[in-house]
């Protein structure tokens, strides 16, 4: 495996950074995750835009040009490691750079570590086919989830949760209500009308969300975007997930207990087809 | 400067790990910052305990004797640095270690990766005789305080506004009641009687909050663990931090205003000095 490491692509074996870097003495660096279809990062724009976002909340000196440049960083990698062909997920990462350890951010002269990687995408399309199990778990996190950063422990214990109960995913809880999935966007049909958490500090602004908001649109669906009670939960005729590796799943249990009729509902359907259809038509490729 | 990595004592410029190391993507490790004075960890044990307890709230595969024999590795740093002379800052992280990147924890077979270094530590006495300035700053920090894991960019945030406000400490405050300080605890004295935030979920169990409580109680002073109110601060007598590297400091302004006379309080001075004489006295060291 080749990987992209501050401007030289190495062998896996080979990509090291100093224990001092930032990111590992305090989680400090933003990430992002990102689809790569036949080559090409699906929805690259929204995902530099939300890594520049959140470099800028944390104060990174990282500059949106050089945000867009990774796109270029990106494909390259996927190249190098033979995934041109079919999917892959691209990981990339700003840290703060490695600096001895203080609290506050260290001297102008220290430069952020960047860090690209890509790994093949083998889509579980059985499980988009018939749902995925979920599980509840409170939400732990820091209260700037808008920004994707690495501050990641909250999501770490509910994804593991899920694991060992084994569920997909986690859906996340605070405060009565549902904010997101460990590493997905929630959405929930009651009356025939979708809900999903609005765009707060409280979640994390997906870019398969944006994909869904745009197609529940297109299709003249009804959507609230208003935070949904973990006591309306149970009552809810669809729940599905969202994410750049999760796409649109349906969720049919949660804690165990079927999710509507147990089987992925019709708007659940037609939203995963039409994502799909976006997803393979805009990368220019088949699956 | 040499540093403890895996097993080995290294150049700091050998100091590397892969970078899928978990706490560079997650954030995924518990550290913990220890006083040595004349070659010796203060308190070790109460570091190793609260260690212990932050590995197995995450569940990092990592015994209580593996914690307790990094002593004698925190000696070794602390010696091999030329250290055993005066004061250093010794800082030690448990990472759940390198794997490829996946949220849930990886198979057993995954090492922890364990990291220690020493710094010299140079006590700013001119600050502890006349007082520091702090800020105010909203605690963004998440769930499980107690556990010191490195998931600081709350911390780091708090610590680099108190920077740019050329204060020493940022007092965290959340729901209108003082948390504690971004690398330290806070005590404030109202008619007297000195308060501080009962050992819950929200705060660290400092370790220096702890030998502070001894001193309390060896001087019979009267304490009361409950939060304090926000709103309340500005009319406190006095107000002082703790920890490791801070011992006991008076808190003389908050947000540029004076708290009580100005000046470090009769309580504070009192507790300092009798930290103070604990802290060498238990090394067996002078200054």
């Amino acid at each position: 495996m080749i990987m992209y490491l501050n401007g030289e692509y190495v062998p896996r074996g080979l990509a090291l950074i100093p224990v001092e870097d930032r990111s590992f003495l305090f989680g400090d660096g933003i990430y992002e995750g990102v689809r790569a279809v036949g080559g090409k990062m699906f929805e690259w724009g929204a995902h530099a835009d939300r890594m520049i976002n959140g470099l800028n909340g944390l104060r990174i000196t990282f500059t949106a040009a050089q945000v867009n440049a990774l796109e270029e960083v990106c494909e390259q990698v996927v190249e190098r490691n033979g995934l041109v062909e079919g999917e892959a997920f691209v990981y990339l990462q700003v840290s703060r750079g490695a600096a001895p350890r203080a609290h506050a951010f260290p001297p102008a002269s220290v430069h952020p570590t960047v860090f690209v990687s890509a790994s093949r995408l083998v889509v579980p399309r059985a499980m988009r086919d018939t749902g995925c199990a979920a599980v509840m778990f409170p939400d732990m996190r820091w209260k700037r989830r808008d920004w994707k950063t690495v501050n990641l422990l909250g999501n770490v214990l509910a994804r593991q949760a899920a694991s060992e109960a084994g569920a997909y995913e986690a859906i996340l809880h605070e405060d009565g209500i549902v904010t997101e999935g460990a590493a997905t966007n929630v959405f929930a049909v009651f009356d025939g009308v979708l809900h999903t958490h609005p765009l707060t500090s409280r979640i994390l602004p997906g870019i398969t969300r944006i994909v869904v908001m745009d197609l529940i649109a297109e299709h003249k669906l009804m959507v609230r975007e208003e935070p949904i009670p973990v006591a309306k939960l149970a009552s809810a005729e669809e729940i599905f997930i969202c994410g750049s590796t999760t796409d649109v799943t349906p969720v049919v249990t949660i804690d165990g207990k079927p999710v509507g009729g147990g089987a992925p509902g019709p708007l659940t359907v037609l939203l995963r087809e039409a994502f799909e259809a976006r997803l393979y038509h805009a990368a220019g490729a088949g699956r």
